[in-house]
């Protein structure tokens, strides 16, 4: 393989601080705020250039499908820098509220995951009994990290705690539903746990949604809310035996998807509810507004007779005044067909959906439904022996990244994948060395810098891979610049040159 | 529930906007560069004094015991700020060096993890046989993203990349050899994939090293670097038949954990390589230095008959230049004892220690080995039908960070769990709703604030609250505030107030 020359002397080339590299380079280097170039593909064709021809398929092909696991798929760099931007902005809001990082195992033991979930526990994945304790890796549901969660406060005793936790989850989709939804993906949760005066801290869950949410713009949302205590005075009211609040709660679920007709029918046909009693919940479900829905509904002879249903609008009307204080009652709707998790909530309840934009029509795919929810439930910790009222809320990253993806799959925005600030080019043969030397200068100031990893690369090939990869700057160091003790600075999207002064 | 005072009219406080918060606050809010405060637990004594004496513990204890599982545990929040602060650190060089993110599924196909390891497959978790795809956690070894890397390579074509990989592993350690050894760990590695021109590559992966160690302040290190094709060529010039390789190969390895004298005794007794033979080894890997044993090597008889070994010699020698041209040759030691990875690795290999300090004697818990590690492996994407030679590193951040921890535990070190800047407090009753409003414009202003959840706090449990969290600053709201239009801001650490005029 071929050396580059090492005999020749090198001039000093003086130590560049990182002070003096800032200041040489700072009109250059802007914050990274622009991510989308006009760039091509992220693997170059300068880069793929250097490649040798020695390189064919290797002879002996695997006996084995390459493929991931079904379900799951890896994430290219440009779906990355998508994610990070994403986590970045639900963490740092986490962050603004005061929570604390937490991190449990992607496991635990199979009986604290199944505790809660005799009836879904297909959609566990468990581990193999190699000898040893049975485990399963922690599951999706709306309440993936509020058991581990539950199981941390309750294992060390902790009587409050403001925790958000980022990681992946696992859920074993069954085969006829996976269309295009993954066993493994990322949740984000924001959990507030003690014992409080009532609302206050609900209402902050509720303000996070929509920081969230406003600051990813996303375009216009709304949060439905309600709450559990309702939803079974409601129940009650209608004259819905208790036995079946869980399965007629299901079917009310299934609104968004559905129209009430189908809801309807699935309950009489189905799920052998009277007829009179589906319509009772009819007149219910139908409505959602604000402050004055909820002012109508302590009129509602039924649900104001009711001690369970009255409690729930309090703290609802007690949340409202609240969330008019925080400046986003207007994003909040009272919703009485909002039933998520029946058995698994005590309180308020509540899902932020994407409302579809003027020029996109509802049927558009950008339409994903929820993208964060949440709400309290005071009786979980106590189901590991220490009873702790929480409440809380999981964004919904995943379809935030889709639809974001989507985005920019729609206007043809192209990602830039690393951050390179500079490029460290020559036009000369047998400058390895001072390209080297440079460089490692410029890393030592904290600048983000790369070269090509060739002897000789051509001078055009370099330029090539800056505009290909989106590199702002280009340092070259040449015979002239090192004979002058200059170095020249080119800007890659204007090809202006300049030359500055390489010593202090 | 108690409610707070809703009908008192509320002064307009105006709409202080993100710039105006962040003046009036200015002075007061530096950048949060100590995480280390005086104050004591994170959940403090006023949080505690919040909740009610209505918690007593929940009747119905859970049927089953409260832990992770074996080998596994939870982050708490101070471990989780260490751990932030070290993986930003990791994070950030990659990128300084032009890394792109990727993220693979925590599980693969159980035959692409095995492919490799028919060995140590023992100590690969399975998952559990539930109809489908037999499926396997992804593993730690010195290979841990390697294997996902170089699927991805082979399943995408991908022809080179420079890419960095953070994300967890597990390995099913044996119950004899757990002690304080964990089954679930954080890896960072760093990889570039690629035919490029010798050694550049593996010079820029050392460079990487020599920057995180530094700038994680660890103190002192040292790397060693070898060469697989050296270490083949010592065996053979010694005399060692290549069947042995492998089996003298992992008894060289242990000479950082045994003396000569017991590898020796090893190599003869247990594995019954000639007296002779093993004496010749001993004779080259108790060698370690710098260019002038290079130079030395060279001049061996044996080695430099040696066409494998002289290429490594070779390629050794290159290294060095660029290390040195990098300013980092210093931290490099050529030490022949190093032998990781036999089968796996194809040239240049490395491994890095942090020294003993001279307060510090070697015996010190704080000696935990090898911190980083790495090497060139030509052969590993080539399995999988697509040959891409590649060369890369893993940051031992597990060790660090138990490091890190021992390190505060030892100088007594509290760290700050969360980056609250500024605490929303009233020395009046009925001030909920103007908490809320102000602490709302703080949010928006993208100010990181708290409060007490709590209807009439005590002035003095708001500010002990602040003095336990390390939260610097308060800003008071009360009658007198209200009436004037200002606030007062308290220094939490002076206890200094000033007013402030509260609108533009």
């Amino acid at each position: 393989p071929a050396k580059p020359a090492s005999c020749r002397t090198m001039p000093q080339l003086g130590l560049l601080h990182r002070r003096v590299w800032t200041v040489l380079l700072g009109q250059f280097l802007r914050p990274p705020r622009v991510v989308c170039i006009r760039a091509v593909r992220s693997h170059s064709q300068v880069a793929e250039a250097v490649l040798t021809s020695q390189l064919k398929p290797h002879p002996e092909k695997p006996n084995f499908v390459l493929k991931t696991p079904k379900g799951t798929r890896d994430l290219s760099p440009e779906q990355m820098v998508v994610r990070e931007k994403i986590l970045n902005m639900v963490v740092s809001c986490f962050k603004r509220h005061g929570a604390k990082g937490l991190d449990t195992p992607a496991f635990e033991l199979k009986e604290i995951l199944t505790e809660k979930y005799g009836e879904d526990s297909g959609l566990i994945y468990d581990l193999k009994d190699q000898g040893g304790e049975l485990l399963s890796l922690r599951y999706d549901l709306t309440v993936s990290f509020e058991v581990p969660f539950a199981r941390y406060l309750a294992m060390n005793k902790v009587k409050n705690m403001k925790r958000y936790h980022v990681g992946k989850v696992w859920r074993r989709e069954s085969p006829t539903v996976a269309q295009g939804r993954f066993r493994e993906f990322c949740q984000c949760d924001f959990d507030i746990a003690g014992e409080f005066d009532p609302m206050i801290p609900d209402a902050e869950c509720l303000k996070i949604i929509c920081e969230i949410l406003s600051g990813l713009q996303l375009g216009e949302f709304l949060i439905k809310v309600s709450d559990r205590r309702i939803l079974d005075g409601m129940f009650a009211v209608c004259g819905v035996p208790e036995s079946k609040f869980h399965t007629v709660c299901s079917s009310v679920d299934k609104l968004g998807k559905m129209s009430w007709e189908d809801v309807r029918y699935e309950m009489v046909v189905k799920k052998g509810l009277a007829p009179k009693v589906a319509d009772r919940i009819g007149d219910y479900v139908q409505c959602h507004g604000g402050m004055s829905l909820l002012e109508q509904m302590f009129q509602d002879p039924g649900l104001s007779q009711n001690k369970q249903a009255l409690e729930g609008l309090e703290d609802l009307k007690l949340l409202f005044e609240y969330l008019t204080l925080f400046g986003v009652a207007e994003k909040i709707s009272f919703d009485l067909s909002l039933a998520r998790g029946l058995d698994y909530y005590t309180g308020v309840i509540y899902e932020a959906v994407l409302l579809p934009t003027p020029d996109q029509p509802e049927e558009e795919p950008l339409t994903v439904g929820s993208v964060a929810a949440g709400g309290r439930y005071d009786g979980l910790v106590g189901m590991f022996g220490h009873k702790v009222p929480c409440v809380g809320l999981s964004i919904g990253v995943e379809r935030i990244f889709s639809i974001m993806e989507q985005r920019m799959n729609m206007f043809g925005e192209k990602i830039r994948t690393t951050e390179t600030q500079v490029f460290v080019a020559t036009p000369q043969k047998n400058f390895l060395q001072e390209r080297l030397k440079l460089i490692a200068e410029l890393w030592d100031a904290g600048i983000k810098a790369e070269l090509l990893y060739k002897n000789n690369p051509k001078l055009l090939a370099q330029l090539h891979y800056c505009e290909n990869s989106g590199i702002p700057l280009v340092v070259i160091i040449g015979e002239k610049e090192l004979k002058e003790g200059i170095i020249t600075l080119r800007t890659v999207a204007s090809r202006e040159e300049v030359s500055r002064c390489q010593q202090k």
